[in-house]
């Protein structure tokens, strides 16, 4: 069936879905888990300025998947990406003409608009899906020559792998939660250069790591092509990595970081689905070094999506500290996967890659707080002050869209405030 | 409640339980998922050279755990695991009078006996429990020396925060297999010191991890003490750390490992409670640096568990290449879970955590193949050759037991046969 949603002329009858600067105009469609007061969780679709509530719209009948119906009962995503690619081609179709400004069934049917359209302003959003397995990367030319030349110096700035190897390393589905969620600051192992021991304490140096995370919505159990993993990806969300670099520097070394990623990964509650993103698609640069065969591109697989970071320090003015462009990535999402999968590991529906930190060139490019400092040497302005690193009661805010001709793709907002550590209990037995 | 499984003179009715070197005494008590020809998935306990049906034991009506009894007709273990301690200690309580050769409810009664028990020669063994969350430690005092001496001298061989901190890194649950399923050879992206670039090949260096697996049975989502986290365990597995040391030492910088042990990861079928092995506790070494307060030993919490590695070639017989044993880590799993949830990290019910290769101060105690041969230069000795790592065909098997006053809890066989690898295929498109 055409896929008319990539039309850019394409109108909904809501008339918030065609408002200039709109992010969830009848082209995006994105999904999401939501609830009201007094009604339980739910899968919806945002259009406009509303949530079409997917499960009421399966139990009036306006929307049928036949046999994968049922998926839609569901509170989140999993069901639905587990029917496989017909299911969500299905449903997207059936959406786009629900809510075309030509299909009179919902249009012009006020008690049923009363029923399946919620306000987003009356929503708490929720997870969307269960993450199986998260895997965070490192993909990112510029985040990797920023770091690499902080820690090692510029000429010894890339690991010799990194142009061979989208390194990734697993991270803890346990951790993810919604935009929204509040994030603890960690207290943790820490040691600074010129002490002898270590000690316990509130990371001095949290940070934020500005990714795109891809949904993984088809399972495998073999090494993937590029080309199969690449249509293996159901959608994506905004993420933020939170990181404690203190307690990484002292913990990563010889096997990679682990409590100091383990504290939050905050994502975006609207899953931008690959179908939308599809007229954004855009090559990854030219390669530096030829890549072996199971990861060469075969066809372009990022996208074009302008992204930002904000920082609210607590009763202050949001100030942008950060914009750059999901198209800066060395590696796509689809590279990632085919090498995640590359010796044998079973891939699940609901496993969530995050890109790794999106840099690009310019110092206003940078993707987090250490590259955007300078490891604290060059201090960001805020409202009211400077940041090297995250203080208490700052509000960290990721937007991102992808600019159609006409519309736009947008991902709602990804954000997390920081509250104070808590103390560390001491064995107490 | 007493818990009298704990008296060395209890026997059981059933008299395959009580003979010299039984791993499966009514001291033991494992729990697994098992099912039979014509009959699908359903939990069960060994006991001698059966197992007891717990789906139909709880159907009967002779095991009753009242709220929870539900949770005894799931396929795995998760359900009773979330049910909680008291429901861990009744069923224990209840399985132990049940099988006790005092008690005659079901000594004496052959049509119900028939109905409960199945030889463990008639069945197929599962998953016991789903793994939420895999994680893998480096906390044998003897492998990091001897892993350290090998790349970078005896004198630097243990990183700096190894005597502070627990090492670990996140792996991944969706490889993690139950014993007897076949291992395929990875073919992964490798570069040897004298070549200019990375090429795929099947991992030359493929070796066994010798480990204990820990299973988290109740769920957290603050820093837990080493007091709290002891308790939290609800049993151990043999496990098996598949490792491509090849693929590894060329993506392992700076992240980590990642495809190198994502190929498989074996464990033994039986869970064997902490409930049985509470006698066997014994304590970590004495410290060589004091541990900051969260990680500091609050009582003995190691466990005197006996392990041994088998090869046995294609068509050959096996030889015993390592005997060592649990006792010789230097971080117990409480540690290791405490120092796991240090940043606020959210454990769950099935989360699975691997000791690390456990190796003891000789050559024969040595866990893994990578030490057993020096890195290749000192091949060990098999029926009809030498291995420096596992060639095609191979079955590598982990077995362990705890020696008590005339029984013996068993962990039953941690197998796998390694077949040859297959071709990664390009990309297509």
């Amino acid at each position: 069936m055409p896929d008319r949603t990539h039309e850019p002329s394409l109108k909904s009858w809501l008339e918030t879905a065609n408002e200039e600067g709109c992010e969830f105009p009848i082209q995006n469609l994105p999904y999401g888990s939501f609830s009201t007061i007094g009604s339980g969780r739910r899968l919806g679709v945002a259009i406009g300025d509303q949530v079409l509530d997917l499960r009421a719209a399966v139990e009036t009948g306006i929307i049928d998947l036949g046999q994968y119906s049922e998926t839609l009962r569901s509170p989140t995503l999993n069901a639905l990406m587990a029917a496989g690619r017909g299911a969500w081609a299905k449903l997207r179709f059936s959406l786009s003409d629900l809510l075309s400004s030509e299909t009179p069934s919902l249009r012009d049917d006020q008690t049923l608009r009363a029923e399946l359209l919620v306000p987003i302003s009356e929503t708490s959003m929720h997870m969307p899906f269960d993450v199986s397995e998260y895997t965070d990367f490192y993909a990112s030319r510029h985040h990797a020559f920023n770091v690499g030349s902080m820690f090692r110096g510029p000429e010894n700035a890339l690991p010799p792998n990194w142009l061979h190897i989208p390194i990734g390393y697993n991270g803890r589905a346990s951790s993810v939660v919604v935009s929204g969620t509040p994030v603890r600051r960690p207290k943790g192992q820490v040691k600074g250069p010129n002490e002898d021991v270590p000690r316990l304490a509130p990371s001095a140096r949290f940070d934020i790591e500005l990714e795109l995370g891809a949904v993984v919505g088809v399972p495998s159990d073999h090494p993937l092509t590029v080309a199969e993993a690449f249509e293996n990806i159901f959608g994506y969300v905004l993420l933020n990595d939170w990181s404690a670099r203190d307690i990484q520097a002292w913990e990563y070394q010889p096997l990679g970081p682990f409590q100091s990623k383990a504290t939050a990964t905050s994502i975006s509650p609207w899953v931008v689905t690959a179908h939308a993103l599809e007229p954004f698609r855009v090559s990854t640069p030219d390669r530096e070094v030829p890549l072996l065969p199971n990861l060469q591109d075969v066809g372009p697989m990022l996208y074009d999506i302008a992204l930002q970071v904000s920082l609210v320090p607590a009763n202050s003015l949001e100030t942008v500290i950060s914009r750059t462009n999901y198209r800066e990535m060395y590696y796509s999402a689809a590279q990632q996967l085919a090498h995640h999968s590359s010796c044998g590991c079973p891939m699940r529906v609901g496993d969530l890659l995050g890109s790794g930190t999106i840099s690009g060139p310019e110092r206003e490019n940078r993707g987090s707080l250490l590259e955007l400092s300078w490891g604290g040497k060059d201090p960001v302005e805020v409202d009211g002050g400077t940041r090297s690193f995250i203080e208490d009661g700052d509000t960290l805010i990721l937007r991102g869209h992808a600019a159609g001709d006409g519309f736009r793709i947008g991902f709602g907002e990804c954000s997390g405030q920081v509250l104070p550590a808590t103390d560390i209990r001491a064995t107490d037995r």
